[in-house]
């Protein structure tokens, strides 16, 4: 497989994947690297990216994704056991407007403790008549 | 392969799969389902589940993550075009002490449009010499 790394000499994570910016590295294969967050949101903050510049989930060839959620896993499973965390939050942001900082697909991987105060998205309930309509939208996109 | 579908009749995600509880169905495969959150972060908000009842992402097999994650694209591709979205949150909360509600594994996918206002988690900078310790337990845990 050839790696295409465009962008090496702007992209901060192509730098991290090159040596160039240091990293806490805990988990690389030929396609994945994971390393710590040094701005996390709990202790043991990891992200987990491809090591082909690609910005984000729309662009991600299936192989690389299977790749990466195969790796998000086993890092996930490792900061449960080496932390004792009692949960674990994956989250991946696409686009500045969902809090994309850098534009190199990376999933955050944030170890949870009970009553560690973080808080979580507002839900609330959604009018029937907005479902049938998206969900009628979203079919469609689907097919298209 | 074979479709053990453990507490079917306790689970709400597995009444979902078996029809027993209607849904504003998205897409579905042969491995994988999504529909629309009736509790919405923003409008759009789809959760896409293993129709296998694992509970979260630690037992999760390789190959039915590969699925969920290929189709986890897919929706979010669709949610993008389909409502015109500005980005997309990915989430996958593991263990109440993150967020998750019901015991059967459910990634979020949450769409975004500039000034929506929800927040994001509170980021902060780390101490090396926690990062450098954290680097050391979990690289151990990965290796075990």
């Amino acid at each position: 497989m050839t790696h295409i790394k465009h962008d090496t000499t702007e992209c901060t994570f192509c730098k991290v994947i090159n040596g160039d910016i240091p990293s806490y590295k805990l988990y690389e294969n030929a396609e994945v690297l994971a390393f710590l967050n040094i701005f996390p949101v709990n202790a043991g903050h990891a992200l987990v990216i491809p090591k082909d510049h690609i910005e984000n989930i729309y662009g991600l060839p299936d192989e690389t994704l299977c790749r990466v959620a195969i790796a998000v896993k086993k890092v996930a499973i490792a900061l449960k056991h080496a932390l004792d965390a009692d949960g674990i939050n994956l989250e991946m942001n696409n686009e500045s407007a969902a809090g994309q900082e850098i534009d190199h697909a990376h999933i955050h991987i944030i170890p949870r403790f009970k009553d560690d105060g973080l808080k979580h998205w507002p839900f609330k309930p959604a009018e029937k008549a907005e479902l049938e309509s998206l969900k009628d939208k979203i079919t469609k996109a689907l097919e298209d």
